[in-house]
């Protein structure tokens, strides 16, 4: 399974909006007969591949996987029928498959006549899709939510320039995180004031290949001229000021598992005051401003006592010299535990 | 002259307002004959203390001391003359007095026919004592400002409550900080709404044997059974607004070199505003306010190209779990340099 887990989290072209998938074949002697992965939506799943290496070698074989097999014909045929198909004898699976449109595979399997086994290594099979399978699981996309602000908590200046408040090296760091994400989400207000472009650029200030879906979400009509509605990526407006819908949309309609919240204040305070913030990266700037917008609106905390907690995950200096910016990562913990 | 170093730098009672000063006497062979280190205001100095262990051999020999000897008689006798009458044929010294009051032992020296040298090893040995060199350079006390916010920026929550923003592994830091000052400095304002005892507690919560002064400025009058004029430690009300009044009474009239400011947030822009801070501490707690009282007050920037800018110089997480604070420590740098 170690060998699979390796295969799944092979590094290369982003596969939203499917997991990263691995697996082994094993003939009944203990021999590797078959390896696969999955390289991305419309190609074929791990186990075709191994199965496919395999050819007859397949038949009583044991198929080790990280994620159970799927039950669904989306774009590709359901792997257990695969599985079934080739005469494997044996499926070992790490993850259950939280998607409650392609699960059902260890069932099919036995119901097939194959001895199936779940559960072996099955955090570390989730570590290599944790924003999927969050997303599966409670039916909406993992959020983070990413700002920059002063020590004092300044995103901008009373002018409401904000450019830059985060070094250079933190804007790079920026990219390289919502690299990661398969969502940007803004509100209507920062595409109308700021008017970001929202891509995702390299080291060399190049895009790159997989963009995120840009969303702008908020009621206002915005005009068309927006950098954020040019040809550089896909865009879309979701016509909501509730981050409940507009997540359940993303998720439902447009199969987005991963955003990454870069709106102003208000934005951040509706999601933080919904409780859909799961992730938050904020970059430490050594300035002071002693002005200007805050990093967040307010969230309707009237005591210390009630003060938004979180857990510090990681602490990171990136940049040197007058660019040192500190990143912090922080997950939020449960209200009012003091 | 590394040895007189290590000599004055020798962990032991604060010297407040005494600089720390080691000396080692050589023989014309080489030889070591006599070293000392100054131990505290009243008590001999490292000169003295060094030919007092070499008694006769003294005569002839190489005084290497880490600052100029004192030229006045203060509550001990003039290092300078005692070199002198002890027969020392050369002086080696690191860093130069910057004291008005104590200095010229170089020229005493001379005019007495000795040989003198100066600056070797001079930066090391101002190690030994920022604080008092930064006093006697610029003539009045070097500013640590310390303040602890929320990621937000927020230092009180909406009602005004503040206890605590910072964890407790964070405040037992700042406690160990407040020890390597000799003032503490606050508003009239925070004395009245937070009424803090000011006061240096170790690990188990007891006063530690040597106690900062305890300053508070402004010019309101204040109750006299506020915890700050407790007996608990020396305390003082400067009858002043003006932060470089304040700093130059704290240097002239009360020997002070090194204020610890932990006033309120506007006190605090009073102080930068007139670039008298030389020092930035700041504990970043993992939560957020979205409301209540900025770490600081207005600082009058209008826009981000006139930020007041700094340089990190140590970012350390102090505390763990959920008492995991980020303390950054930092250095004002040039004004509109962008």
């Amino acid at each position: 399974m170690r060998r699979a887990i390796a295969l799944a989290a092979t590094p290369g072209v982003p596969l939203h909006p499917n997991p990263r998938v691995g697996c082994v074949l094993l003939a009944p002697d203990g021999t590797v007969v078959g390896e696969g992965y999955h390289h991305g939506a419309g190609t074929p799943h791990a186990e075709v591949e191994a199965l496919a290496v395999a050819g007859e070698a397949a038949r009583g074989a044991t198929a080790i996987v990280t994620l159970e097999p799927c039950n669904h014909t989306g774009r590709t045929g359901p792997c257990a029928q695969a599985l079934i198909a080739a005469g494997v004898r044996r499926v070992v699976v790490a993850q259950r498959d939280p998607n409650p449109l392609a699960s059902g595979g260890a069932e099919t399997l036995r119901a097939a006549g194959l001895e199936v086994e779940t559960g072996l290594l099955a955090e570390e099979s989730e570590a290599v899709n944790p924003a999927w399978t969050f997303a599966h699981r409670h039916g909406r996309p993992f959020v983070t939510w990413k700002f920059a602000a002063t020590l004092d908590g300044r995103s901008a200046a009373a002018d409401g320039t904000s450019r830059w408040v985060s070094s250079l090296p933190a804007r790079r760091d920026t990219h390289r995180l919502r690299a990661l994400s398969d969502t940007m989400l803004v509100g209507t207000n920062t595409v109308d004031v700021d008017d970001p472009q929202l891509t995702v650029r390299d080291d060399d200030d190049r895009p790159v290949a997989a963009q995120p879906l840009r969303v702008v979400m908020g009621e206002r009509d915005l005009p068309a001229d927006r950098r954020i509605f040019d040809d550089a990526a896909p865009s879309l407006h979701l016509r909501t000021r509730d981050p409940e819908q507009a997540l359940r949309t993303l998720y439902t309609e447009h199969d987005r598992h991963h955003v990454f919240l870069e709106g102003g204040p208000t934005l951040a305070a509706s999601f933080l005051g919904a409780g859909l913030v799961d992730e938050v990266v904020t970059y430490v700037a050594p300035m002071l401003l002693g002005a200007g917008r805050s990093a967040v609106g307010d969230l309707g905390i009237p005591t210390i006592a009630d003060a938004f907690r979180l857990e510090l995950l990681d602490t990171t200096v990136v940049g040197s010299g007058p660019e040192a910016n500190v990143r912090l990562t922080l997950r939020p913990t449960l209200r009012g535990t003091h």
